[in-house]
């Protein structure tokens, strides 16, 4: 451990430079949203307030109809580092990780999820070869669609040398599911000053914050080995899967309190709170407990409380937005069916923003650009 | 060219080895095969016989869902190389391979596609900062989905680093859609002796057959530029678009044709005809003409008929068994939709094979293993 003031590592440094991708970003979203009038030629329309949602819908007629793909992104190397360094696989929770990035999204709208799709696109057929990990990647991915409820319909495992690294693989799902009955769409239209923001709890990082969490490496001494807590190390904490939020959203619907929104925290962390686009003032007034492997990354990396909960889920990987009065049968049920959840914060009228009262740090409405 | 007899130059030599893909394969369709009682929980079942076809088809109730995730495969390893000999982007074709690639497979149960979500996984941010490419890419993107009536969705346009090789980019699309009505199912039911193989040109070699189309650059003295056809270079012949069929199946259920079973002639060339599962024979008494691309591979890599039309599309990219007394009427109603069509074939009852009685070849039964 560096007792000298680090300097701090932020998602800047890690290689991956929005101001590339933007603009392609925004292209493709006009591009797609000038197609959405082909859906009346076979009788149907989209749900146009899912642009820019973690999920697209489409009305249907008797339900809506939600789709999504996924990637895991870049995870899979953390796995197969500690591959090198343990001899193990941790492909089984690497799958779980896949799955919940398409899941968890698929989710925010109201959807059921009902079939998943595998894309295992590996850099050539000898990644296949390694049976140990081929069997954890199968185990881990059928035993995430079980946890999920979900058919696993199929997919595509294919070689591509030259376009994947010799090596590796690149992971992604997709999910189909349906919003049934159509009230449980919870696109936020009845998102309102006075509900309140139940967190549920995350299980680490994720998937998402690796490319950070992964160029912190360079600077421990011990590497993936250095201990987060005693007996924990660091790259078996950044393992943990991803906890799987659908088995919570269906039985919220079954004890009847529906969301009037939902968020996934993932990329930008908690300024995913400001993803819905009315004006709206989100409080937050109690945190939730924070994963050792984050408070270690925090530390480390020196980030300060702002850019920790603006870049990682600090401890809460979804959020639910329900009515004050269902706020606390919300957490019972999300405890029930096995995950921590806390009621967090509130909605308020107010200008656009996210205030973390317990930690004095507020994000404007324009630290989120997602449309 | 060569004037000794060359090497015949087959799939084997291009380093995909299915003997390692394929134990992967078979445990992973057994989970997911194990997971479809998931459904039930939903109120809903899967379409058992859909497992091992192109689509995977759940019964909703209503309708039928379909969905799907293909990948483009190589093919964009050719654009690259064409963009560095040429300068000029053809991602605008490569997204519509890689659109077909989706919804070629998905119309083959009977389905409508309705939503397209784009999976753009790149080696660096930097691949998205060619604009040219980018939008190439983009404007491609949506006028394929114009032209299969779909929506496009959104998506993930991942920087991979690590993962996929820098530079390059893995493409990828997911479709769902919906069989209604029902009786539109073409899943093989109704599949019989005394039915018409009619079969739907291929542009090209569309986006399977790369690895080996790749791999005979080596051997062209002037590789990708090299003449297939007076004016028509080899890298610009391969980079033909693959034909969308959606608006032929469209059209054939507006007709009133329903196809009693649909194959996309993708990888393993015409043995993808001896796809469904009945012991029926399949003969072909008429060859559609063969794409100048697919003769010169053919040629060059010295392979022989069997080899070529168990590989390539040799001109057909997608075939549909009709009643005999539909026959005719799928081949004009293909033509109206632009593309051209031929009844090429009938089915018998007998031994599982496929005979091209032309070439006086044959394919056994268990010449094609996807199940």
């Amino acid at each position: 451990m560096n007792a000298s003031a680090p300097t701090p590592l932020t998602y800047d440094q890690t290689g991956v430079d929005y101001d590339l991708i933007d603009p392609l970003k925004v292209a493709a979203q006009r591009a797609a949203a000038a197609t959405a009038g082909h859906l009346a030629g076979h009788g149907f329309s989209e749900v146009a307030a899912s642009r820019g949602e973690s999920a697209y819908v489409v009305d249907v007629g008797p339900f809506y109809l939600a789709s999504i793909v996924e990637c895991l992104g870049s995870k899979a190397l953390v796995a197969d580092e500690m591959q090198r360094l343990t001899g193990r696989s941790h492909y089984d929770g690497i799958a779980q990780d896949t799955i919940a990035m398409a899941v968890n999204d698929l989710i925010t709208v109201g959807a059921t999820p009902l079939v998943v799709q595998a894309y295992w696109a590996a850099g050539g057929s000898d990644w296949f070869g390694d049976a140990q990990r081929a069997h954890a990647l199968v185990a881990g991915w059928k035993r995430a669609c079980d946890a999920c409820g979900v058919s696993w319909g199929g997919g595509e495992t294919p070689a591509l040398a030259g376009i994947v690294e010799s090596g590796r693989i690149d992971l992604a799902a997709s999910c189909t599911g349906i919003v049934n009955p159509k009230s449980r769409l919870s696109l936020g239209e009845a998102l309102s000053p006075g509900d309140a923001i139940v967190l549920l709890a995350s299980s680490g990082i994720h998937a998402n914050g690796l490319s950070l969490a992964r160029k912190l490496v360079d600077r421990l001494p011990n590497g993936y080995l250095s201990e987060v807590e005693p007996g924990l190390g660091y790259g078996q904490a950044l393992l943990a899967p991803t906890t799987l939020y659908s088995p919570v959203t269906e039985a919220l619907f079954k004890a009847g309190v529906v969301p009037h929104y939902c968020a996934n925290i993932t990329g930008h962390g908690w300024r995913k709170l400001l993803r819905h686009p009315a004006t709206l003032e989100y409080r937050i007034h109690q945190l939730p407990p924070v994963p050792p492997v984050l408070t270690f990354i925090q530390q480390h990396a020196a980030l300060d409380a702002a850019e920790a909960y603006g870049t990682l889920n600090m401890g809460a990987g979804f959020a639910v937005f329900v009515g004050a009065e269902d706020a606390e049968r919300a957490v019972a049920v999300a405890r029930a069916a096995g995950v921590e959840a806390w009621i967090c914060g509130s909605v308020a009228a107010g200008p656009k923003r996210l205030v973390i009262e317990p930690l004095g740090i507020e994000y404007s409405g324009d630290s989120l650009q997602l449309r």
